[in-house]
């Protein structure tokens, strides 16, 4: 039952995703974790219950292989769905929107992940383009992890300088690091095959307006997505302009190569290794260096780290949905529980 | 000593490039291959010595090497320039600098590589963009692999329907096959990190006049760079009118991701080591279902055979500086013969 002035949160699947939220949503003041729906007793389902988070199971079936495992689950996702006010769906693509009717009869506010249609949910979000359109909303979108990346760099540009049409090419990481069986290993594969991506329509979920292209390839490395964005702005703007609209992003760490010696996503991740939990980094990384302005167009190199890039996006959701504060608050709530916008070394 | 009425070629250095020049040099029907130098006595070497090509040294303590390890050379560098005509420089990175005075001093034409500086030669060398350039001079520096590539989609579409202006974003590979200690394995490093990479300006020493913006990061992949390239045209062009360019090209493949199956570099390699020597790929390949028209500019994904992607540009550029043939005629006699302009599964 929900604590007295916090909102009840229940998470459903705790792979990549649910985990880290899982994690988050404890760490916030306003907020209780009620527990975690997992299907299976592995690795992950031990660990949240030696870390003391109550584990849900779907149906009876599942219940019965965890009791096999040694392990007791605390009940169904129907007797999870009673206790909470918000269900953070992190269910593999695609199994989210076959989730939705339950929510819904259940009488729970719903979010869900960048990997189902934008049509299982009444708004697609991202804390610091649209978090006012999910205010009282019953369910939410959180995009994917490119399209938090894209849209975090658009945002921040485009409220100091304004940006008409942007063109990205992404190069996707292969694989998580419990993915044993994705590819590829020595290969730049197109992905899709062909031009535009689908992150073009997935940036539009939030951002209907904006004139955007982009093509994706995958190649071998499991640590962050790397982007190359080019911007057309609304006028022209000089390259101190660009970095100041990206420094003053709360989400966003500009990271000087000269500086800090970072010149690659293993480096980045090697420095938040030691100072963050899971070595996460939810912050969009920007090379400095790498930013480049001719008259009223701006190029640069972007990182993402997939695995935890919409972690401060999905407590946002919660405080959305739940009209537990407006967005500036919520995003400096959310950044302040999980130590988010500083990365001591990076951001000089 | 040359056979009569064809041009004696010597090679130095015996690595990725200087292996493929030898070897296509031999091919051509107005081409000798007289020697080629080798520094170490490896496994290269003895292939060298298998295949019949005589092997030269930088000097006495290389030649000593080379007995100890059990074979014979043919002589020194000086004994080679004695014999040949053209010498193409594929030694090492800014080691071709320093054998300039050498050859020049020989009376030989000379042919260097794109890890040299511009200034090694009287010009710099792209077969489809500035052949006519280089006929009748001295020496040529054929412009590095990355380079090439993108002067091969450049001088296409520019010929059929201008271009402006470039923006090229370059994802390198990390090593070839026999480089066992580069790297990275697990990273997408900025490379170099800032932007522009210097690949803008070696397109430049070719395109003088071109507006080109490059940026290159390298991923943990060996097969194959990957482009990314937006074009502003002098005008509206379709998407139909780009495509026919780029086919009508001698030495690009456009390959349907649909017809062929082929999403990725890897595919594309496999492919050709069914078929062709060593598995090269020397035409540019670009991936037809990328090819994105809109207005006046147009972008797609490209694909660089790095290894090999040169060779024919080496054997245009001997050509050229001895006064063969003009330009149409050599890229059809090296294209004739070194199979290159299609590729069975591929270029459909």
């Amino acid at each position: 039952m929900a604590v007295r002035g916090k909102v009840a949160v229940g998470v459903n699947g705790y792979g990549t995703i649910g985990r880290r939220v899982a994690w988050a949503a404890g760490l916030q003041p306003d907020m209780e974790l009620v527990g975690v729906v997992k299907t299976k007793p592995d690795y992950a389902a031990a660990q949240a219950m030696s870390a003391g988070i109550p584990v849900y199971v779907p149906g009876e079936a599942e219940a019965e292989r965890f009791r096999k495992a040694g392990l007791e689950v605390s009940g169904t996702i129907r007797d999870l769905l009673r206790e909470v006010d918000v269900i953070v769906d992190a269910t593999p693509d695609g199994v989210g929107a076959t989730y939705s009717k339950l929510y819904r009869e259940a009488g729970v506010k719903a979010i869900f992940q960048g990997g189902e249609e934008a049509s299982v949910a009444q708004v697609s979000f991202s804390a610091l383009c649209n978090y006012d359109e999910a205010v009282g909303k019953d369910s939410a979108r959180v995009v994917s992890c490119n399209t938090t990346g894209l849209l975090r760099s658009i945002c921040a540009i485009n409220s100091a300088v304004g940006v008409r049409a942007v063109n990205a090419f992404l190069v996707r990481r292969a694989a998580d690091m419990h993915e044993v069986k994705r590819g590829p290993i020595n290969s730049v594969v197109l992905n899709p095959p062909r031009v535009p991506s689908h992150h073009a329509g997935d940036v539009r979920t939030v951002l209907p307006w904006l004139d955007i292209t982009t093509a994706a390839v995958v190649v071998p490395t499991t640590l962050m997505h790397v982007h190359y964005v080019t911007m057309k702005l609304k006028g022209n703007a000089s390259r101190e302009e660009v970095l100041d609209a990206l420094r003053s992003s709360p989400r966003v760490l500009v990271v000087s190569a000269s500086k800090s010696g970072v010149e690659g996503t293993s480096q980045i991740i090697d420095a938040a290794r030691h100072i963050r939990p899971r070595g996460d980094v939810p912050e969009l990384v920007v090379f400095e260096e790498s930013v480049l302005s001719k008259g009223d167009e701006v190029s640069f190199i972007q990182a993402v780290h997939q695995e935890s890039i919409v972690v401060p996006e999905n407590v946002d959701a919660i405080r959305a949905l739940t009209g537990l504060s407006d967005g500036e608050q919520s995003v400096k709530l959310t950044n302040y529980a999980l130590g988010i916008g500083k990365l001591p070394g990076l951001s000089l």
